[in-house]
């Protein structure tokens, strides 16, 4: 299986902290070595890098640790692979573009007999289950939808096709337009939405510590998704099977 | 202006020597300072890196002129704003999906009056007149189509769609699919094909050699595309004004 990370918040934030413990995952305290990804949204554009070694000893990935690049969403994946080879082709995130906007989405999880007929423009370039998922609910946004819908309207069509493709496996993903994060469990997600009085945390994967006093501004509020929670110190919630949270401006939904 | 580099090789082959030399373009020895890009295409997968600063010093060129890359398509871009503000949406290249293929493409020139509709499903991010243009372009490659065409179909359409916009100002770009790259030049864009026996190459913009002879096999075969020839020591050809030039495993197709 693979583990996601995602990141939504009110102001450009640089993931530095949240990342360098989720690395230490890709090799030294998990075996998500098969690949990894990041993706972050700064404004319209995206900076998307993926790798097919270990994200915890990557060139690429040692960038990413070292220099500050801020963002208002973030996805990033780890991968072990269950279906596809270990190529470049089939690391996650994904990105296509939709209405003028690049979507970023990234599963952790396996689908069973899940590849439905993709008939309109968006085909797979890898092999993964998880592409073809991300594909068709592209397909199935872009019929649903005459013109661009707003996030009550997304996230309607979201949860009916999250419902249509969760009986066929493990479907644990994130998907961003960069706007809004979406999180869907199927087994394992965890959140955490820090805002003021912002204090210290604690890495669970590394002796690291940040004091998001001394980082923040007192408006500033970001929500971090994750599939096993980050930091030992933190109230860190588990959404349900079959969620689908909203995130937007650092707060989650109430959609 | 903007600056074009574009490689095709029939092995996977490191770009770092010629993006030393073009990246210098971007603040010491050219004024495209107003972000860069490069795709290399790794079997079926792309790794797409965009940076709104300049090339020269960015940490991200830093990494692509230190990581050893190897590609058989590598198309990358220096910018200066003609059209459209400094931000990440407008760098190029862009990348899109066609048919189940990764498509990367970047534009040296100015296009006046060119927005034609699109009507089909491939919308621009950003605000430049290149990424317009592009999403027309696979737009109708698409509708051209009705099934994935072979290299010399793709040609054909691409030099008649090549046709139709270039009267629209300066129009010099890059294409590749991660099989062949197309170029066409509006007014600059020079080539050169490095095959056996491989010499000593010098850099026109920095002071710095190689000798491909040391870091090649006999049958590799290396093409390369730019703006204004990137060493001063070897027989760069300039392609005609019109022309669309279209190279795979390493060599020009005379199609």
């Amino acid at each position: 299986m693979c583990q996601l990370l995602g990141m939504n918040c009110n102001t450009p934030t640089d993931i530095r902290f949240s990342f360098s413990g989720f690395a230490q995952r890709a090799g030294r305290t998990g075996d998500h070595t098969d690949g990894w990804g990041i993706a972050f949204f700064e404004g319209l554009g995206v900076r998307h890098f993926v790798d097919h070694g270990r994200a915890v000893d990557s060139p690429i990935a040692d960038l990413i640790r070292e220099y500050p690049i801020r963002s208002e969403n973030v996805i990033a994946h780890i991968r072990k692979a269950t279906q596809g080879t270990v190529q470049l082709a089939n690391c996650h995130p994904f990105v296509r573009e939709l209405w003028g906007r690049y979507w970023v989405f990234a599963h952790n999880g396996d689908l069973k007999d899940f590849r439905p007929r993709l008939h309109a423009h968006y085909r797979p370039v890898g092999q993964t289950d998880s592409e073809h998922a991300f594909c068709w609910i592209l397909q199935e946004l872009w019929k649903s939808h005459a013109g661009v819908p707003d996030r009550q309207e997304l996230t309607r069509t979201l949860r009916e096709l999250a419902q249509r493709i969760a009986p066929h496996g493990t479907f644990n993903f994130l998907l961003s337009n960069g706007d809004t994060l979406w999180a869907h469990a199927s087994t394992a997600l965890h959140y955490i939405e820090r805002r003021h009085p912002f204090g210290k945390a604690h890495l669970s994967d590394d002796d690291m510590s940040v004091d998001f006093a001394q980082q923040t501004a007192p408006d500033d509020q970001v929500a971090v998704v994750v599939t096993a929670p980050l930091t030992t110190n933190e109230p860190w919630q588990a959404l349900a099977p079959g969620e689908l949270a909203v995130f937007a401006k650092g707060t989650r939904q109430r959609a």
